[in-house]
């Protein structure tokens, strides 16, 4: 994760890789489902062979723990979706 | 659609809006099974209430008929989501 600075607003980016756009569409989506389910959400590129997920925290223009935590979260559940 | 340019390629990029994540998510989804239908692969940005798209051939760097014709297709697909 790196933290960027985006619209005055400091965010934590990660992009991961994928063999295809379909595997890439499912990270997509449990990324997304997770999101839901914490009712925190972040923004999420999807490319071919490619997710890039942002964290951060509109309400306080930046960021706070949770986002550190939904970070790992997502890094989880690539690493889930890597081990199939 | 605009037209912009990241890159060096021209690209079309459209944002919409929904009333929430979850309709985002799946405009998302039905954008990315076109595209995998189609296998012509579009960034979809999916952030809280609205998804952004950008259409390119990257084979041409730039702009293909075929392009535009997924611009449409995927305006086509708002619109029934927009009915249900």
């Amino acid at each position: 994760w790196e933290v960027i600075e985006l619209g005055g607003e400091q965010q934590l980016q990660r992009e991961y890789r994928f063999r295809n756009f379909a595997e890439a569409q499912v990270f997509t989506n449990q990324v997304a489902d997770l999101a839901e389910s914490e009712n925190h959400h972040p923004a999420i590129l999807l490319e071919w062979g490619r997710v890039t997920v942002r964290w951060w925290t509109h309400k306080i223009g930046g960021l706070h723990r949770n986002d550190f935590i939904m970070a790992a979260r997502t890094d989880s559940l690539f690493e889930s979706c890597q081990a199939d």
